[in-house]
């Protein structure tokens, strides 16, 4: 039995993670770690665990924290997980980090965008982005795994297997992304008041967005080039889900089939990714850790259109399928 | 042309209250005063007024306002508007009272409900509870308008007529009623917080809710005896609208259709009340300042179901019904 | 490892039913029956079961079925079900029904409120309704099994610890229920097309609801003496959940703590049902198992909320539980 | 008092207009006409209409109409409209066809997209595109008006200045569309059932949506060179409103201040359409006739994105304004 502990836990992917591993056999929640110093009962803060949970809250140190746990979930602001995530590898646990932290290479990139000095730029290199679907032999050997932002997660498993086949130009990409409203987090904001957000379709952050630089990484990795995509994301007055509809200039000759065929090859062996005919909405992958991705081409531009749950494949359930990897269990344990 | 002033133009009933008056030919708004020091466009607060009105918020003395003004609109925070409106009944104004502040006239009443003493006690006796379909003749008289609350509008439109034909036993009335989002306000609050509350119904309040004891004052005096209401809020996943489902034990030998009858006679010349058989929904009447009323019996109970939109019928509407008829326009002026 | 084949399993309560056993370590799914004649995929009907379940969906006759599966999952319209339940028993199976038809002792009142001459009264007498938290014993050595329906699981809970405990009367209880859209299916009809119930709430089926009869059949057998509820739902623009405001008239000296206290009690041991201080939303059990109950006494009136799932704790999770406890699993198996 | 008949008044346009019409001050409703033999009341079809008008629904030869109206709408599916309306116009009626059939000038394209020979081609040519931002003069002087489609009203009056001044490419433009759920009309289909749509995003129609061709031929016309765009239509989880996200390239030098201020001209006299710094949402011009603009250039691509409500704005709302301007009355009348 794995011991883990949860850094995080009040927020909705520290919920998700928690209904994830309240399934899994061979785990066991041993600490939930907040800096808060009012304690509430866990199911105050998620009334939903009633029943699952029955561990307090507690502010606990490192030290107290290695003791009861061999691997750490991190699910804390930007900034804050780095600053939790180096004294816990130094202890001896391994750690998924949920926060965006590990998964830009570049220290001067993070900076740039995240408005921060990075506090443990010497593990950039080691940490491991925790995409199974790429990079699934350096995960199960990771001791630090980058878990994926959700918009990224999302444009990655359209475009990369296309990219590592040349069927589509590295240049040019434009990923129109639309995502549900936990992808926002937990604290209440003007934007996200219901009244005001609720029957309400609105672009944001277009340009600027932190996922951005996130996806050049990444994709650049795929192509061998280095690449720059357009991203912009969307707010969906719905909970949970993001369809991402990615445009890119084909190679020559490539049709809709043959990219359809190049993704359904790579993907063919995975568990949670599949490609089809089916235009796919958010809902037939919500509460899922799937992928559901389809392909058109309309009139010389390539059009991948992908959805996943924001906070499973986006978030938690990537987070447990990477810990599945990491520990030797199988991979879509916890997560069918 | 009246000329309008609004207090609490920032929040939902204030933009109901502007996009109702911005069709009314008879009306020029002439000031939007604020308390805030900062001092927005009126459309970086509502968008959607754009090209509608291009006033300023201002921070304006009570004197200021009475020299561009006739009639104010007040919307503020109960304790904030008594505050408010008593000097600018002082200064000649007309003032419809948005808030709860002259709506009990007991002070010992307001006192234990709202946590506060009223500032302007002498005034409770003097003003007209704003239903027009019940004190029409004394709202045409009035210097200051108390616009009842939303919750109460639904309940008093389905009962008091039944209360005043002795059709109901005015002892044991339970009033279910359910509101959408909207009715809560604009500040943000973590059970409005869009993911908390989409995708869930809810039961607040319960036997605490400030409207029981307006509820309470209205049907006593339509029913002629002091009575006391169970009254029970629910929050509804949707921006506006209220049902009220209210229970009632019949009169000796009343039927559904004796009290459908009583009800439909009741309001056969009122432009906005419709009796039917049909259940009604809220969308019937949102956008409108319609209240819509069906009547069942069932296993001896009555039960009366309404339907209005708490922002228009339940706040903004009815405010400005009741300033068509202080200020003698046709009473569905802007209301159609 | 039990055999389980499925009818039905294309509407909602299938798909939830699916993701369930899809979890359940002692369960396979063996047949997927239907009559319709075009067999579509699974994953065309349910796209989110994609990597759960590879079966196709067949017209199997009941002899195939025999031979395929120990148990059968009966998800059909009222009327289709008892003929298909019929043949099922006899070949051998036990069956978990969660359509209406075994839910009512009386024929007659069958046929009053379904307007449909039962065709297999003579199992009435031996069909357990399916309520583990009354009929526990009952279900375990039971052949076939009446899943509850949904509004009466939610009123049932609330109101049956009380009427043994005579901290209620019997007489007069009202429940005014409010659900989800997915209680009504999957069939496309106007009243539940998206523009038209999205941002609406409604009351209907006041006094002629189906589930009216069986909330009085079983509160009835729960107090001891002959009762009859009045019932009245209403429609929540949101996907799923049941919460239900039941109004009952206290027993003499009956406060607020001492029914919460009753109902703690009867519940105390029970691993999906949980009594709080708090008044809880349809959020609180959404995609669990669980029932949420909250107690208020205003005015003399008592009141208690609950909550369910109406999919899970009002549908498929409640047949999975009648499963582990007719096959002697862990009652929570599957459904944590 | 200009008469008008409206044809197809029992869907969402038809209700939008209705509304809109009860405000009209020169406007008076004569004939609702159906081809429907059962003939509903007019508000059993649109209770919110209860009060506004009392109309029967009545099945109307053209000679009727023309005795009773001067000017019809019509809002009937497409191959209907033109077989209704050039009758209408020969008998001497202003027509404002709410329908798809005259907005192609090109019979052989309609033929191609719509899969139906034109029944009325020789009025193609005369016919105006009810644009009035684009075509104000023509639209004065016809007796034909095609109503714009949702989808291209947002796409063109986002690019269309843009084309007319030479600040972006006419080739390789992309219009990422998102829609509410009432673009879709009011026939229950198993999308649009809510349980399936609500809480998902989807794509659909990618490339084979008719609005493409709309979208083609304005602004070619705009642009004076033949351009094909990308159109991908996408269903959101609300009832209305439409954001577009246009790609395209900008000409040399060209910056977002340039493109926003190329916008801002264009429309300095325009009631209804606002350019602004802010990233709009769709709830910024809900319930209004407004088009809001803003502007973005991302890593060289330029990126526009604009706002309606697609019941308005793209189809009742311009209606209106054609017909303002048809009719000499202030282009604003009834919009406000």
């Amino acid at each position: 039995m794995v011991r883990a502990a949860i850094y995080g836990a009040s927020g909705y992917t520290g919920l998700e993670l928690l209904r994830l591993l309240a399934r899994h056999p061979g785990v066991e929640v041993t600490a939930l770690v907040t800096r808060q110093d009012d304690l509430p009962r866990l199911t105050d803060v998620h009334p939903s665990l009633a029943g699952r949970f029955d561990l307090p809250l507690e502010n606990l140190s490192t030290q107290e924290v290695a003791e009861r746990a061999d691997v750490a979930f991190t699910a804390l602001p930007h900034g804050a997980s780095a600053a939790t995530v180096s004294p816990l590898l130094e202890a001896g646990l391994k750690v998924i980090d949920l926060s965006a932290d590990y998964r830009l290479k570049d220290p001067a990139v993070y900076a740039k965008w995240y408005a921060l000095e990075h506090v443990d730029p010497a593990r950039l290199d080691s940490a491991v982005y925790g995409l199974p679907e790429l990079y699934r032999d350096r995960i199960r050997e990771a001791s630090l795994v980058a878990n994926p932002g959700c918009y990224p997660t999302s444009a990655i498993l359209a475009l990369a297997p296309l990219l590592k086949a040349n069927l589509i130009d590295p240049q040019g990409v434009v990923i129109d992304s639309k995502s549900g409203v936990s992808g926002a987090g937990r604290s209440p904001k003007p934007n996200f008041h219901f009244p005001e957000c609720n029957e309400s379709f609105s672009a944001y952050s277009v340009g600027v967005h932190r996922h951005m630089p996130e996806i050049d990484q990444v994709l650049s990795d795929a192509s061998g080039k280095t690449l720059e995509v357009v991203f912009t994301p969307h707010l969906v007055p719905m909970d949970r889900g993001i369809l991402s509809t990615c445009y890119a200039t084909p190679a020559s000759g490539a049709t809709a089939e043959r990219l359809q065929a190049a993704l359904a090859e790579f993907y063919a062996h995975e568990p949670f990714v599949h490609v089809g005919d089916r235009l796919p909405g958010t809902k037939d992958v919500a509460m899922t850790n799937n992928c559901s991705i389809a392909v058109r081409m309309v009139r010389g531009r390539a059009i991948v259109v992908s959805v996943i749950d924001n906070l499973i494949k986006g978030a938690s359930g990537a987070a447990v399928q990477n810990f599945n990897l990491m520990h030797g269990f199988a991979e879509t344990t916890a997560l069918i």
